[in-house]
């Protein structure tokens, strides 16, 4: 037996501002986010789910692209926190009238709204933000850039998962507890070339010292692969492949990513069909068969017998619920962390 | 003189986790909930109208079908029962991505919702979501099925109606403070085949003792008759006509249906036109004329001038706003003894 | 050196319970207001921005009309106030199933809301309100009649300005600290004959004591200024002209208005074009160097490069910003005095 592996450091508090990405951000950092929100999760198996963390502070959530998913889980993360939350869509908006994303900005913050939580369709709307305006940003996804929470909240549910082949390494089962992802293996299968979500893992991962392959048709592999690699910790943490087969053997877990319908039918030829999509890179239930100790993930909404067979979504090795619930928490961390810290936790 | 009536039994608390429809619901139950409805509207009357009952509890309100008035009447309920709320629409949602009912409960079940209100245009969707989802489950409307919340709200204002026909039954006017309807007689006018309100009001006036009288034009005249009256008390309790009439004759109460006028417009031709269902069907001046003692409802909102005369809807025997009222009440009562019960008031 | 200026008056309460427009309002009752909304100003600059002033009470935002910014502003207020909050947007609600504003009010007012708020596209709309519910109706911008929040926050926005020509009147600097607004003068720039802002500030500037003078092409000139004119304390507050040098010459403020696209594309043919507007009445950075001291103020959203040049915007002597900022505090304040008062403050 190996002995157990010493708890790996967790930082004191954040050195930014903003959550814009998790491109470049410490390890001890991304336990920090990790290990507050899973003491927030329990707070979300409580009855009464509310603390006043952010109480008087005013959240104002910027959706310029629709996503009642990530707005939900954002809602909900910022109302257990006690925050006043307004919401700002883009249909019907001042948008709609031609202003430009700093008026919107700029005038967002003259109403005093301490916390913004953006989703754009432009790569770099947060940053941008940032610019803008003196209150904290958070990134909900931007373009095909980065989706931060997306990828906490995915690191937050491995390190629930028992690994068999990692066991040995740690009292705790699984031994990914602590944060420590050394040894794992993630496969992220699906349009890695134009998904924040795979960036975004990416770096969560290798940060935390898995290895990641990423697996798509040659016509979704990423285009600067070198300059990708050359920001994880280690340059062989990211491969490529455009086999599936090759991605399951000796992976851990499966994140597929979703297809964007619209991409394959509208004419791009991406793929020739969701039908030769899913028979070549749908996980079906044969590979769950095959790899016994495989688990599955999805960043949802799941497009059911495309990226996985509706058997798969569903079979007991499926976290695709934990991930929703683990989202909550992770924002809630993110908020506290960002926007309430020490003033809020003392009231 | 008659001697009053004895108060009628009401039960201690509900008998399902949910609030799916009044169908079999029996008659102290329904009275409970009455019963808690009438003390909320005294809540209602107040400067400060919120209670904490559901601080801490987390409602979504899950509107697959447009509703601005049943929606805006349960978000009042919760709010002044001081719960989190959060909501969803289909439009712009990932409804429109394409995922299931089940997908989409799954995930607000994953978010750690307390409880979901649904209205749907699908009968069953609240029981298909008690399957999908652990929190408490309120049907606000599905298809043609049931409206169990307006059906309440509607008995809570007959509650307080004076009925002189029934007044030597009780010292208290009408009879039927206690939610005791015996002898009253609810004239139901209009497309009872395809209204979940119809259908709603029959199961809860029967259980409390009324009888029904439903008045249609036989295209609107619901198919099974026999099978809708073997669920009542009592088969007698429902009788059918295509003449208004008939149905006003005798009746203490009209409650005229809200026609949908794409039905009526869209070349189903279960009408000729507006104006002869009017002049065959309407509720106008001259029959509060002929009905000295009939008092007039409505679910609304009114087609003016179709169900019922302008005349009719601003008439002082009309108690449509008294509906509206009692409905924040009664969905507090809903909510309270699903949700709130006996650990929230202990607070 | 001059003697300082007199405190003028502030009323103690507001006459009216409604605020419907500013036409007629007394001077000590607009600082009443004015003097209110300074001191939630100051709120809004804590970490912790809510009071508990309107606790229990409902505020519905009946927007009938799209407004991102102004309903943001009245949700942040009415959240910073502690109220409980309902939206009403016209889109999707019983409005497009064609019931009229009186049965939509009257069934709101069912629900017990104490407070509505309403944009409305058509003049009258909220005093139309106060005929149908017995709650306070806060207009929000009706059609081409009055805009009052607009001219509040624009006259508190005013109140901090320096104006040097007005210095030697006292010795707060400007002397408009006060909110006596002897001497200054406010060219409005656009479309006044169609501006419900230019209207509510043309009555709220006069009635402190400042003059204005209305620029506008003849085809955007209010038809009737005689009867306008008649309405203020004194008819030589008013002044219109047709050329923008004019305009500005002598005065303090330049508050543009925004000019609707519609109306300009849409073929009217009020204004040849875009930029023969821009380059006829638009504010340009020549303005600013002409005049020295001259400030730029605009409701938004910006049309950048039409009513004002983008430098323009952005210029030091822009308040359009503190514009925003003060729509909240003004907001809060008209709520407060309207809804809460001293039985509030007493909590």
């Amino acid at each position: 037996m190996s002995t157990p592996r010493p708890a790996p450091p967790v930082a004191a508090r954040l050195s930014s501002r903003h959550l814009l990405g998790l491109a470049g951000m410490p390890a001890d950092e991304v336990r920090l986010l990790l290990t507050t929100a899973r003491a927030f999760r329990e707070v979300l198996d409580r009855r009464i789910k509310s603390v006043p963390s952010l109480r008087g502070i005013t959240v104002c959530n910027l959706f310029f692209e629709n996503s009642t998913r990530t707005r939900l889980s954002f809602e909900l993360a910022e109302k257990r926190l006690s925050a006043d939350i307004v919401n700002f869509a883009a249909s019907g908006s001042s948008v709609s009238k031609g202003e430009t994303l700093k008026d919107t900005a700029r005038n967002i913050e003259a109403m005093k709204v301490d916390v913004a939580v953006i989703r754009h369709r432009s790569a770099g709307a947060p940053h941008f933000l940032t610019r803008c305006i003196d209150g904290v940003v958070v990134n909900a996804g931007d373009g095909q850039h980065e989706h931060p929470t997306q990828a906490l909240l995915d690191a937050l549910t491995l390190s629930d998962l028992a690994i068999p082949r990692l066991a040995g390494d740690d009292a705790a089962g699984g031994g990914l507890a602590g944060f420590d992802f050394t040894g794992l293996r993630v496969a992220i299968l699906g349009d890695v070339a134009h998904s924040r979500v795979a960036r975004s893992n990416l770096y969560a991962l290798a940060a935390l010292g898995a290895d990641v392959v990423f697996c798509a048709p040659r016509t979704m592999q990423p285009v600067g692969l070198d300059a990708l690699a050359d920001r994880l910790p280690r340059r062989s943490q990211l491969t490529v492949t455009d086999r599936l087969d090759e991605a399951l053997d000796g992976a851990d877990v499966a994140m597929a990513l979703r297809i964007q319908l619209e991409r394959l039918d509208g004419g791009v030829g991406l793929t020739p069909s969701l039908r030769e999509y899913h028979e070549t890179y749908g996980l079906r239930p044969e590979h769950l068969e095959r790899h016994p100790d495989l688990w599955v993930m999805h960043p949802g909404p799941v497009n059911r017998g495309v990226e996985l067979a509706g058997e798969v979504v569903d079979h007991e090795r499926s976290v695709i619920l934990d991930q929703v619930t683990n989202g909550v928490a992770v924002r809630m961390a993110v908020l506290y962390l960002l926007a309430g810290g020490e003033d809020a936790s003392g009231q």
